[in-house]
């Protein structure tokens, strides 16, 4: 297949250099210099490559933050035609693709997917092609996808080793994103904040390092991610709110059997997503 | 040195074998007698060891849960002498000294400690000498506390390969603990609970499955941690809701600007745990 990736950060690099060694030609845009010099150095994407490339690739996939994508989607639209398959990796879905949907052409092919695998580090240096080995992926769903599109979008996934793949409308994608990922991610910011106690360090343990450690995540892209998830977002974190009230009610009476209860019930739970 | 291991558990085994290995003449006890046999076939307590063994050890280590501590060394008060020093390995420490005093003859030498280390899976079988490589080594100061005391304790601390040590008052060690260890497994076990949406297994990425594991947790254990200190985990817990409505309250807002700057907050404040 021929495979443009635009933008060569965390993801892109990394889809870039896998895909590569899987015998794709893959091109490639970022609008760092010195990024794009060091992909071409390290054979990720073609010595040749050019912004033009876009318009003959089967699969264009845009590997920027969710406004970013937006952006340059805008901004290149002409370019694009309805042999193609374009997709993205933004976290959030439902208001990414009703943004797009104002200005996109109607015929064109838009599929959008989520790789569910990252690091706390972002960029072309962090770039690490077994990143995906195993982990979900997820494809959006909607009227203007077809089978060819979900077929090259398969063929990539498997390519990268991801595990299991699974099509999800918007809505859904967002509602299990906002409990799956950005949840974890507001409760480990918050958890840090939580204590002014500089000693903490003296009493950590791997559960606390374990669970913080997505804390050291990028603000801007974060932000981003949150405030286009708004609704689900809160939803998610006012169900945990309720689940953390049971369990501090079950304290405060005393509720040693409905203590072990809860904890038994959140043991089996977990043990089902292994 | 001569120490004897009450309790042959992921703890009290990975003691034993590591003591062992460095030199000490480790003794035990387990009320399981399939245990007993192991440890002794696989050589990480002396073959002859009895439960005499405890009158002439150096160093006394009660490896069990909390109540079962207490139990033990109410029943064996009498084998105890002011040469030696006694010790637990409980998670929480203000409920458990304050009991031990009610009994405990008053001229012996008792200092608990706490061993920041473990595992999901509790038991002989699930010992690993090297669980407590770099990890936190509490100790807990008291008037019982004698510069004998603290000097084995290091010892044991040191061969065991430990890091940080670090002395604490009962309280401080209970405050300490609620917000880096209880509240960590409080907020795994509600994340867990909070959704019933099957589904959330597609979209589950490693920030959700590490921030999750420790809601693995042996349920009769944690109930008995987490209710003997209700007060500290209570506090832990509304300071972390505090957090939490705060970042709820930026969303709500659309305040983006406040959004980023507490995820940065977080990332700088984590970034100082490393």
């Amino acid at each position: 297949m021929k495979i443009f990736i635009v933008g060569l950060g965390l993801i892109g690099a990394s889809y870039a250099e896998g895909l590569k060694e899987k015998g794709h030609r893959v091109y490639g845009y970022d609008q760092d210099k010195t990024t794009m010099a060091k992909a071409k150095v390290q054979n990720i994407i073609e010595k040749d490559t050019s912004i033009n490339d876009i318009e003959t690739a089967d699969l264009v996939i845009i590997a920027l933050y969710p406004e970013a994508t937006i952006a340059f989607l805008k901004a290149h639209q002409h370019r694009f035609n309805r042999s193609q398959t374009l997709s993205d990796v933004c976290g959030i879905k439902t208001w990414l693709l009703t943004e797009i949907e104002r200005f996109l052409p109607a015929q064109l092919n838009y599929t959008s997917h989520h790789p569910m695998a990252g690091k706390e580090t972002p960029g072309f240096d962090a770039k690490d092609k077994t990143l995906f080995k195993d982990a979900n992926f997820l494809i959006v769903k909607t009227a203007k996808t077809h089978k060819r599109d979900l077929e090259r979008l398969e063929h990539i996934a498997n390519d990268l080793n991801f595990g299991q793949i699974s099509l999800l409308t918007p809505q859904k994608h967002d509602a299990l994103i906002a409990y799956t990922s950005q949840l974890t991610h507001v409760m480990a910011s918050s958890l840090i904040l939580s204590s002014k106690d500089d000693d903490a360090i003296k009493a950590t343990g791997n559960s606390f390092r374990d669970l913080t450690r997505i804390a050291k995540i990028h603000p801007p892209l974060w932000s981003e991610l949150f405030l286009n998830n708004k609704t689900p977002l809160l939803q998610a974190i006012s169900q945990f709110k309720q689940a953390l009230s049971e369990i501090e009610s079950l304290l405060e009476r005393d509720d040693e059997a409905g203590l072990k209860q809860f904890l038994k019930n959140a043991k089996k739970r977990r043990e089902s997503y292994d």
